[in-house]
């Protein structure tokens, strides 16, 4: 096999419960069959009688499951899906020792899924794992990769699937039209005997591009005709579709802006045309103007999303879900919680995390994720937790064609804590980072030790030697790996820190761009005033001088200077710490691993000096420290 | 056509001398008969008797050519080559109504060639003028077109070009080994024609990428013989081959020093295997760290060339020729000249300028290279001015497929002045571009004022609103368009300027790198000296603080200002001196120029409002003048 099974090569051994020696009932769906096969796999059951497992599939849609002892049985109830993430959960929690089975599970949010930003050629936009498995040469494939792929996903609760990049081009602008309904179908059953839905994205420009209309105006009769006409044929081929995402008006794009409309409007032509097949629209809220002039002062990229979006609360049809991005501004190492999450009152929001690091070092570097999407999920606004506010969650996939699925071994920790905080966001991140580790390198404690304090430490390490006190976007444009401190100064994006010789940042409170009142009073009040906006988000939400002092004395300049010399010294830590695995870990996850440190080395050492040097040129000022700073 | 003929759509008019109704004489050569065919269609003579141009044919391999009058008859007689310049020369003059026709010329060097970047796949590397003509889809083609450039080539007395890039990749490689033997063979004999030679670029480890050898070291017996034979069967197949140009050890090629032995070896290697068949070898100097830390303070790249191929004079082979960039870096906009184009005793050297407009406005802006041509070849170094000891000279080509060949129509005034300092280095730039000027727009006094202003303002306009003071490299990174002034500050080239809130630039006199002591002692001691350095290379040589005064008694950093604002306003002043010439030159070509002038004026403000701001917010020093500038 070509790739590795991850956290599903482990298997229960040792003494099992009595009725694991037998399996019982019946299942008549795909996923309940699915469910019996797994659980024939991994307990190979040897009994025809006594204690047994016994499944009791319920008709529905649901996806919870009970879990109850009748004697010396346990007897595992739900609907087809809902058997298969019992049946994932018995087995974790088998392999891992834990004796205490839930009574009841299901999951918080009806969409949990990963965004694929597969492009028909093979290649993946922002991959860092391989090429993609979903696409070869210009058409999508489906094979024994599909669906281990989605056994992963299904293992830790995950039910959806976009296949393609949100920038649809070339071959597949061609996913909408019929071209490959035959793949599609094939992909969409193998996922879908998983639970796994089906989601494509589409371009909004689809009617002029693919229909030969001459506009894709969402008022126009012709093109509500046309999406209509192409979601019946489409949704009639290719039974497991879900439904589509869209990127519209955003970085280039076309979309209901081009034609003088809202988003709203936009998302509900396309939200009307899946309907009646129970379809659903994803409608990303990236919206933002992409080409900026550095010169002008005045607009601030923070601010775009709430206020396209936010004026729209209320008339997003039913089947909408506005897709918003964790962060205001692009998955940086460190952002507040964008205000969209928190403010919507009568919208549908479905929160988008980033696994795949294109700020976050590219699965070169270690960065468990895990504390980004709890610190989201559990952020409260006005009106309560995002958590208890959101309807969906989904984040880019970190997956490709590579052995190990993730480019870096430790980044798999990553996919599988999302699912798991997908399905449970009241889980602790410490507890998902636990399990994956027990699950993938077994139970020595010196092992799931050390891997768990890299993982846990590795996001605020990573955040130290790069930009910290969410500065954000110094790394090399386009590419976004290492550093570049004024790469995206003048360039259009909107990115700027326009940091001079005395003082460094935006000020985004009441007296700078206004971006706080997006928070409402009391959380805007929070980081629009200095002394209580939280130290590690400062320099997102102030322009302070270099001599500014911390709470605990230190100066701006050389708080910064010393998270860059202690994120690289950890750094090189985690490294060493790694290296005390060998022997302990199978050797060639060991070796890969201990490469990618030897690149995360280097790569930080490279961060800590081009930063402080920056600044050193800026300033002049040395380090209090007399460490080596270069010229 | 789909291209045009530039200066050669221009024929001589009005009242021609008598000798010009009737043509005698025999011609025996290619070039003869081109000679020929040249003066009937350009002259359409009509008596069979009366005073005549009499071509006279003599032997040999000389380019020069007498012209004498003999009654009313002139005669012009030369080798076939001779009488093709002389050719082209008469017509020139007969076209500009140049009544003095010289007595004798020949060409100041015996190789004035066009090196061309051009890819196999029919890109063209730095290529700003659209897609290679020598190269489609993989092969080289020949066709009229090909015909045609030899034609404009020969007509300014050019003889010589290289196919294809130094960075041999891909199919280009084959080029070597006999699979395009039947297409070169082509290119040569319609080049030839015009007495074009042609040159191939080859890779110096063509012995394991193609000969299948486990080595490409200069001392092993097999890597000789391989070029020996492979030579052998290439020069007889393609006869018009003159020799190879060769990128070693440079940006990451192989070389010698993969071997460890020295540049004169490989390049010797390669003399030999090509002297039998009376080739030659361009051996490149670009030799130099290319992946230097930016935090080694002590390496100097402007020293690598220098420090490589000066020990070595007196070791290279008679027929190879060093191939030295006019500068010691990269055809900047300003740089010194460089050191081993003056200090070299014994060692052939061909100056290689750069036409492909690469840091000086990729042909989207007007800048004029004949001033800089000029500058380097009357340079004067320690043992005598570089024109007088330099044996060819070459430079990278700014041709390509576009309509107009350089992608700017006014960018054809390099090609053109390029071949007629090869030819002449003692002709003055503004003659060139006179010539040029008046052979592409005609006699207008409008036309020509306005055009030949534009082209001789124009390189010290683009110097002053991009990189003034010789400090170069504010580009951005791989593209080399537009500002991106820490853009290679912390990169592996080797190009920093280290600018401070204090100071900026490298010493490079003898407190600092000791580079100035490369030219000798006296123009060691010139550069060296802040006091005699010229101003305009004054941060190439020196590290000085913001308010250092210039002669003028302005600071440093108010001149720099000053030179962005004014150089800005200068070219906004030729963008509207441009438009005063609709109607007065063709439309089409008015149109094209006048599109090209409003990107320059863009990216001209873009230039001065980066780098200024980028200084204001390094210094804080305000413009004394008050101008707006950015935070």
């Amino acid at each position: 096999m070509d790739y590795s099974l991850l956290w599903l090569n482990r298997k229960p051994a040792g003494t099992l419960p009595p009725w694991a020696g037998r399996l019982a009932g019946e299942v008549r769906t795909p996923q309940g069959r699915a469910a019996l096969r797994e659980l024939e796999q991994a307990l190979a059951p040897h009994r025809d009688t006594g204690p047994a497992l016994r499944l009791r599939e319920e008709a529905g849609e649901g996806e919870g499951y009970r879990c109850v002892r009748e004697g010396e049985n346990l007897i595992l109830t739900g609907t087809g899906r809902g058997l298969l993430y019992g049946t994932f959960s018995l087995l974790r929690r088998l392999t891992l020792g834990d004796e205490a089975f839930p009574d009841a599970e299901r999951p918080a949010y009806p969409i949990r899924m990963l965004d694929h930003w597969d492009n028909a050629d093979g290649s993946i936009e922002r991959g860092y794992a391989g090429n993609s498995f979903f696409f070869r040469e210009g058409k999508p494939v489906c094979g024994p990769r599909t669906r281990d792929y989605a056994r992963l996903l299904a293992s830790v609760g995950l039910n959806g699937c976009c296949l393609n990049n949100v920038n649809v081009r070339g071959e597949s602008l061609h996913l909408l039209t019929g071209k490959y309904n035959r793949e599609l179908r094939e992909i969409g059953e193998t996922l879908g005997e998983y639970g796994v839905s089906l989601w494509l994205s589409v371009s909004f420009a689809a009617p002029l591009e693919q229909g030969g209309l001459p506009t894709a105006d969402p008022r126009d009769p012709a093109v509500r005709r046309w999406w209509q006409e192409t979601c019946g044929r489409l949704f009639a081929a290719v039974p497991d579709l879900a439904g589509f995402l869209v990127k519209a008006d955003s970085e280039g794009r076309a979309g209901p802006h081009t034609y003088g409309r809202s988003q709203a409007e936009g998302a509900n032509l396309l939200a009307d045309a899946v309907k009646p097949h129970g379809g659903s629209i994803l409608w990303r809220c990236f919206v933002y103007n992409c080409t900026q002039d550095w010169r002008d002062g005045k607009t601030d990229r923070a601010r775009a999303q709430y206020d396209t979006f936010a004026p729209l609360d209320g008339q997003f049809a039913e089947n909408v879900y506005l897709q918003v991005k964790n962060g205001p501004v692009d998955f940086q190492i460190r952002e507040p919680v964008s205000p969209l999450l928190v403010r919507l009152e009568k919208t549908k929001c479905m929160a988008e995390f980033q696994l795949a690091q294109e700020y976050t070092g590219q699965q070169r570097h270690v960065c468990c994720l895990a504390p980004v999407l709890k610190e989201v999920l559990d952020f409260r606004g006005p009106a309560g937790k995002v958590k208890d506010r959101i309807s969906a969650v989904c984040a880019v996939s970190n997956t490709g064609g590579d052995f190990n699925w993730t480019g870096h071994d430790l980044a798999a920790a990553n996919l599988y804590a999302f699912g798991r905080l997908a399905w449970d966001p009241d889980l602790r991140a410490e507890e998902a980072v636990r399990e994956w580790t027990r699950l993938t390198f077994g139970d020595d404690p010196r092992v799931t030790g050390t891997v768990t304090d890299i993982l846990l430490r590795s996001r605020e390490v990573y955040e130290r030697y790069t930009v910290p006190l969410g500065i954000g976007w110094m790394c090399v444009p386009g590419t976004h790996y290492g550093p570049s401190p004024e790469g995206y100064e003048y360039d259009r994006w909107g990115t700027y820190h326009k940091a001079t010789c005395r003082e460094i940042g935006v000020e985004r409170g009441p007296a700078g761009t206004g971006y706080t009142a997006q928070y409402g009073p009391e959380l805007g009040r929070m980081y629009g005033e200095i002394g209580t906006c939280p130290e590690e988000l400062l320099l997102f939400f102030h322009r302070l001088p270099y001599a500014y002092r911390m709470k605990d004395g230190r100066t701006l300049l050389q708080r910064i200077y010393d998270d860059h010399f202690s994120g690289c010294a950890d750094a090189e830590a985690m490294a060493e710490a790694w290296n005390t695995l060998e022997g302990l870990v199978p050797e060639d996850a060991f070796l890969r691993v201990r490469e990618r440190f030897a690149e995360q080395v280097r790569s930080a050492r490279e961060w800590r000096d081009v930063i402080n040097s920056w600044l050193y040129r800026l300033t002049l000022i040395p380090d209090e420290r007399g460490r080596t700073i270069y010229l």
